[in-house]
């Protein structure tokens, strides 16, 4: 077994008052500094896997605190590493005196991230594994645990590692060329390289371009609810975040950090803005309102633009119309059928047929548009699947091949340039140290991701951005 | 073995996000409720006190969260129930799916305090000792942390016990005596009986009277630093706070709540409360400055009144003799000598003989007030150990016997009438059925304390106090 490095320790559970949190030791020498600290059965004697009950004691032997310390013994720890794991009074008071008491006994206090770098360096997980861990711990919706769950399996490492074996055997048989090119001889079929490197490029090209829809899945889809005063924007958020409350039960102790108006749908976690319609009514007023939607409509990933059929419904499709060439978002035209109900008979007909008429022969031809009546929740099953439908955009979140991560995305990215000059130089029949050259290079990119190939400089970064106590 | 009550579940580390968050579930079931979320092996097989790596399912089959499961088997666990305790990624999204996995498997909710409640039922610890464990999840301070493990080890009750056992074989006498009343007999020695009930009553005193004390630990004690301005107030505040600084090590992950100038002293918690003098140069402030500081003295326990020798000693003296009638906190007198020393020589030497005089003929015959340079560090070491000195009271901190608890106290004044009574009827020579009774009272308010005799009320009012997941 490889020399392990000096044991460390920090609170893995949030601060704060509760009844218990957890401290962590990881490295050389923790069970010996646990021993020193403690009162109760000799810790040196503790099987792996095994809880204890004991005291934590001062440097003059007086008990800090009765906890429950967890061994682990390596190389079967999450670092890889002997690990204890401490679980103490939820006292932060306590907490600290336990950290001082262990950093007396020799521990150090760990960086941010460093339980999970030392699992990198022992083999235990890669760096795409490790940023699946990451991204669990900041899971908030089923999808993005979902995601971070595929990750943390290795699923995504298993395919990168694939592609990068595709890459290195094509780049042995061009180096073997190398070694006999003085005889001018192609071991490698020119075309099937080709063939090949379009297949890796594809690949990488679909990964990354999954990432616009990972990022999504992982941080929250903006949607924007906007059309004239009145429409019913409110009545809809509530219609569809009344069903969250339903779904979300309010269990004590795990309160939710307040996301205003943040719904799951189908898993996905869907960010509403209510917004003000384009049209407001004054001159100042109408300003503010309107540079709100565009900011609004920018950020959004989907615009649900309501409208009113009891109103002016050809300026409300001019805004429609200003709201798609304002953003890149997907527009959704949502009829509210709300207020129909309550006319009188001749006039809600009047508005039903106009409403239809339109909706049949709108500019764009979307004939889809969705009809609503938010109150009676008629037309929010349907709603919902659009939104659901446009922010999966077909993506397939089955096989857990969706990039939720920039550096991932990056790295992607830097593959496929090489990747493109390889095609283009097996089209040119350019001499195969060139092409093994672009080769190694996108291969080196691919290896990064996960952590084949790594600098302490990139580590430092990929795990400063951990939380302290992983 | 006694059939346990339904599995419940709950968060037991604070919400938030971090490394790992800890679940806890107890009771009938449990481990057949987590095999049903469970992928890994046989939960069912898990021996006590181990530790077993495993994903938690939803009920479609796919994986939550990788996690890492403890079991306790009764009736060796906190509760005394068979415990899980699941270890998961901290992410508030994954504790609230894996909660609501568990309640769809045949958990409830745990309310607050149910963990401690069931192992008090189950006789795991008593009330005292339930306490003591909220105790220390509250403790802010080495003081408070003491004597909450002190309460925890059951230090306190067992001395109730022996006081409530002899007021038990008191009631077994006098009990014997009714039984033959009509034979006129006295098996008790009314003498012995009289001093064995004021040995008690002295210690139930003792203990009511610890509570000041004990609150002042648990809680923090209030101190008040006042004088004239520019005395030097907020410079002795830093000097005493930046000491605090050096002690309490700024480790990454563990940040105390911040409580503003909360300095820890001999393990005691001090709460200082920079004021303004009595004397404020004109009226309004003046007013306004007078009554803060009648305000921060009424709430003081201490009251530091810095006396600046270069200004007018005696009107500093009427104001600190104010603030004597004005508050029943003890108020030392402090001299600061940091501008003494940018005096001009023969002005200092004045200076300094003029305060030698008054420290010496002071009214109240205070000899011993303290000389500080705040900036200097001198006389801060005296001044620390004055205040501790105030805080502790000569009190016994090594025994534990220190009452911290609300309910304890009330508990031990009730039990100090009837004795009171039993006393005064013994010396009467009033009939041991009268007697019996005041001694059966004062019993049964000792036993509410350790829950020897209790009721359902007082116990959900006990742990409803409690936080959820302990």
């Amino acid at each position: 077994m490889a020399e392990f490095e000096p044991a460390v320790i920090a609170l893995s559970t949030p601060p704060g008052t509760s009844g218990i949190a957890v401290l962590r030791m990881s490295g050389e020498g923790s069970l010996e500094i646990l021993r020193k600290a403690w009162r109760g059965k000799d810790p040196q004697e503790f099987r792996s896997h095994t809880v204890h009950l004991g005291w934590i004691a001062d440097e003059s032997g007086e008990d800090i605190d009765q906890v429950v310390a967890t061994v682990f013994r390596a190389p079967n720890s999450y670092t890889g590493e002997d690990v204890v794991e401490i679980s103490c009074h939820g006292s932060m008071w306590v907490v600290s005196a336990i950290i001082r008491r262990l950093i007396e006994c020799g521990a150090e206090a760990a960086r941010a991230g460093e339980f999970t770098r030392r699992a990198f360096i022992n083999g235990r997980l890669d760096l795409a594994q490790a940023d699946g861990v990451a991204d669990m711990i900041a899971a908030s919706s089923r999808m993005a645990a979902k995601l971070a769950a595929a990750q943390m399996k290795g699923t995504y490492s298993k395919r990168l590692e694939e592609l990068r074996k595709e890459l290195l055997d094509l780049c042995v048989l061009l180096e073997l060329e190398l070694d006999f090119s003085e005889e001018d001889v192609e071991f490698a079929d020119r075309q099937k390289l080709i063939t090949l490197a379009k297949t890796v490029l594809a690949e990488v090209e679909r990964l990354a371009s999954s990432f616009k829809t990972g990022q999504a899945f992982k941080n929250g889809v903006p949607v924007a609810i906007t059309g004239i005063p009145n429409v019913g924007k409110s009545t809809l958020l509530n219609a569809l975040a009344g069903e969250q409350k339903a779904i979300v039960t309010d269990i004590p102790g795990t309160t939710r950090d307040a996301i205003e108006d943040a719904i799951e749908l189908s898993g996905i976690l869907f960010r509403f803005v209510d917004t003000a319609g384009l049209r407001e009514s004054g001159d100042e007023v109408e300003k503010i309102g309107i540079q709100r939607t565009k900011d609004a409509a920018a950020k959004a990933s989907i615009i649900l633009y309501l409208i009113d059929p009891t109103q002016d419904i050809e300026s409300q499709e001019k805004e429609l119309e200003a709201l798609r060439n304002a953003s890149e978002a997907k527009v959704v035209r949502v009829w509210t059928k709300a207020d129909i109900s309550q006319l009188p008979e001749d006039e809600k007909k009047s508005c039903e047929s106009k409403s239809n008429e339109l909706k049949t022969t709108s500019l764009e031809g979307d004939r889809d548009a969705i009809v609503i009546s938010a109150k009676e929740g008629n037309g929010l099953e349907e709603l919902k699947k659009r939104i659901v439908g446009i922010a999966t955009g077909g993506a397939n979140t089955e096989d857990g091949l969706i990039i939720t991560n920039a550096r991932h995305y990056n790295a992607l990215r830097e593959a496929e340039e090489p990747l493109r000059r390889l095609i283009e130089g097996l089209q040119l029949g350019l001499p195969a140290d060139i092409l093994a050259q672009d080769l190694r290079q996108s291969e080196r990119s691919l290896a990064e991701i996960t952590g084949a190939v790594t600098s302490d400089e990139l580590l430092s970064t990929i795990f400063s951005r951990y939380c302290i106590g992983k």
